[in-house]
């Protein structure tokens, strides 16, 4: 009973080994996660000074770190709000804007359904004139890509329009710098740095928005080394610049894995690869006894979301796959 | 106009220090921070494995934070919420269980009333039958307590009470052991562990109302480090009596001198001491001028509020605190 319900974890949120270890107690270990959308090669965590633990986040850093966040995604400060991860702001936004009706544009993460649901918000499928939008650009899992120009229309007929660029720091457009009004757009810090552990996110939006967002999150959003390893982070281009190399030579090696084990590509970004396979729940099962941990989709039975590995967990990957490969 | 605005900052919330030197440039630095109720001697933050950062926190994770703080709190897990500070908590009370009044017992921590008043609610000074309650027991800053007995009572008039014990950590009484219905606990974890830049705090409440704040506080509520750090500490009942053995001393230790230097005490807990002077606002100043920051209460220009001092930073507290004395 209990391998069936950590089992039936595995379709809700990637990232929980606890729950893969305990559906699959005889599976190699350590397990190799690419369940997830994270760079598998984080961002170094500088050493911490003490006191980045022991006192409350002063104003003044907050606010360098909405600067440096601003600078990165191209935003000028006063649109910056500072979160512990986009999640949290996920969670608050039915009920800052609250709105009778929300089109969410799916299949897409599930975060979002939940909690205007929660909200006791209308889900919609589709846009709706006078409704409040959901977009997650590019998308998760599939890479679904709307243009500036599409969102821009979006945006002027909806009551709100809410952009997740949760995976979009490796594209070439964001709507970070010229967002419309009524526009929320997020941005994820642990996706692209590698640190999901520390809890970091942002929304970008107009001042008054921006003001609303940020008096809900309260006095101390996040923690100090988040206001620390962030600033430093988001300034680092030189390091941005590598990890987009390295995860563009890796997808392509993953890809050519993917076709070889009979995948057909969907679609993705630099931080995941959506593939699809008539059989692939039972791939999904097959990956797990040897450790390996992908994302399924309940609604989507033909679908596996792969991360990328790290670099030392690349022969066991390869290997499943080729295992995969001769099940054919 | 900086300085005006920074001095203005200092009767917001304490710990801004940051705004102290800007408002008093020429104080000697570093500056002694008194203007929080912190540990000055934090639990020492363990080595932390990589992987606390770059992965997602587990739903195991989580419940095994629930359980260290049950256990430390005399609570069962079912009962209590793991959130990024309880300040994270008092932000979403008044949305997640909206009332058309509420009385908090004042003066206390402003934040209660912030929150309330952002989301449309009437504040009460004194309560009233069927609206909504917040005590801070013990009170900050003037250390009052109520007795379990009367927070029964008051549970019983409320339609929720809300006891906000974020300095009962060195307290005889708790109710976190056996709260009434629709009442809510609160619990600091940075405070009495000096370790308030990690942003960790819990809420106790009956499984149901548990369950809605999880719900809204999201799947990720706390960073990695968060989670070790607050699982380990919280299991340290050693750690734990030899701070209160200290924070004892030092009080002892602080008492003497504020009374040597002209001032009453008023109260207070193991970690903040609230002390009367008729000039306290000159007072205030003259300690900035010499780089110890203490709390001032914008609506209480007779009070101000002590933490304790780092071991190493007696000696200039004691200094500045006998020049008060002289300039009495």
């Amino acid at each position: 009973m209990v391998g069936t319900f950590a089992f039936e974890r595995l379709f809700q949120h990637g990232g929980d080994i606890n729950s893969a270890e305990a559906a699959f107690p005889e599976a190699p270990r350590p397990w190799i996660d690419l369940s997830t959308g994270l760079n598998p090669v984080p961002y170094p965590v500088p050493a911490l000074d003490a006191a980045r633990w022991a006192r409350l986040p002063a104003p003044a850093e907050i606010e360098a770190l909405q600067a440096a966040a601003g600078a990165r995604y191209g935003a000028t400060a006063p649109r910056v709000v500072v979160a512990a991860g986009a999640q949290a702001i996920i969670q608050w936004l039915p009920r800052l804007f609250p709105a009778s009706r929300v089109a969410i544009l799916g299949p897409t993460y599930s975060g979002h359904e939940s909690a205007w649901r929660a909200a006791g918000t209308r889900i919609l499928r589709a846009p709706e004139p006078g409704a409040a939008v959901v977009v997650v650009n590019p998308n998760n899992p599939d890479g679904r890509r709307l243009p500036l120009r599409r969102l821009r229309e979006l945006a002027r007929a909806a009551s709100l329009l809410v952009v997740d660029e949760a995976f979009a720091d490796f594209e070439a457009e964001t709507l970070c710098a010229d967002s419309p009004p009524a526009t929320i757009v997020l941005r994820s810090f642990g996706k692209a740095y590698g640190l999901a552990g520390v809890r970091l996110g942002f929304a970008v939006a107009e001042p008054e928005i921006a003001g609303v967002l940020r008096e809900a999150l309260g006095a101390w959003p996040v923690s100090g080394p988040a206001l620390e390893i962030g600033r430093r982070a988001l300034a680092d281009a030189t390091w941005l610049a590598a990890a987009r190399a390295r995860l563009e030579a890796d997808a392509r090696w993953l890809d050519d894995l993917l076709v070889a084990a009979g995948f057909a590509l969907v679609g993705g970004t630099l931080l995941f690869r959506l593939a699809r396979r008539a059989d692939a729940r039972a791939a999904f099962v097959t990956l797990c006894a040897q450790g390996v941990l992908t994302r399924p989709f309940r609604a989507e039975p033909e679908w596996l979301r792969f991360g990328l590995p790290r670099p030392g967990d690349r022969a066991r990957v390869e290997a499943a796959l080729r295992g995969l490969q001769a099940a054919v």
